[in-house]
């Protein structure tokens, strides 16, 4: 299917609920271990998406959308979350997503794109031109990467416990 | 961390409710598309789930505890849902599996497992000798197995929608 920003949105909207309902009051074991070496933990996984919305999709659609003639977007901090997240429970983090999602949606909205709009370009860092639906595009994959991401670091922290079964489940051996 | 049964159940009992918060009256473009070939659509991954509630986990799990002497399983068909879904909408399939999943933890918590039970034996028809630990750990690490490949059954809907990201997002390339 081509981009369809109601379509998109149909992902965006939700992606809060389902990690509420997959990781609220769950104990610690499932969201504080990683997959080991740097790797991130489903907690650094949520203060990644939290990122996300304070500085990335919304902050380069107003840049593309913008009148200025210069259209590089800051690069994203892969990072942040580290300092970003620091003392809070995940509980916070789930509520902080959840508000921050809905006022860009909100804001996304009143924006009222038209096809034209979504054809307009900015400068990606690494790649160059890009156009906003490309962005609108990977927000809404993005979310899908993550939620993909977050089941796998759950299921590692399973790993040794499944004994022959691990030949079969492959989300184990990525 | 070790096998847990309280923590495979904080897995198992919000599987359902997951996946109706990410699926639940979403536009078809996002469920009726595969991956490409003979790879499953999110509808097929649904009945596949439906399909595991009635004929593998809990029916492997009374061979375990049963006392006949020959405790070989059945094999699991894995294509059994292509029949076994005919004609059902993805609502009434995802209504489905709730209802059978509840069914299936609350006959799992009245047996009442002892730490003795969880370690009984079943024959699995490939890998010869399990443990209804295991059994119970591969039932929770495959709900996490289903919920990455229906997230990545759905990003790859949009991978020619993404532009040059296809590059940073891991789950189109897999």
């Amino acid at each position: 299917m081509g981009f369809n920003l109601s379509k998109s949105l149909e992902i965006l909207e939700r992606t809060p609920d389902v990690l509420i309902t997959m990781l609220q009051s769950i104990s610690t074991d499932w969201t504080s271990n990683n997959e080991g070496g740097e790797t991130w933990s489903v907690y650094d996984i949520v203060g990644h998406l939290i990122e996300g919305e304070k500085t990335d999709w919304i902050p380069r659609m107003e840049i593309i959308l913008s009148d200025k003639l210069e259209k590089t977007f800051e690069p994203f901090d892969r990072f942040a979350q580290f300092e970003g997240s620091k003392e809070k429970s995940l509980t916070q983090l789930l509520d902080e997503f959840k508000r921050l999602r809905k006022k860009n949606i909100d804001h996304l909205l009143s924006k009222k794109l038209t096809e034209q709009n979504i054809e307009e370009k900015g400068i990606h860092p690494a790649f160059g031109e890009i156009t906003l639906s490309q962005l609108l595009s990977t927000w809404t994959v993005h979310d899908l990467n993550h939620i993909a991401q977050i089941s796998r670091v759950m299921a590692k922290q399973y790993k040794a416990n499944v004994g022959p079964w691990v030949e079969y489940l492959k989300i184990l051996q990525v």
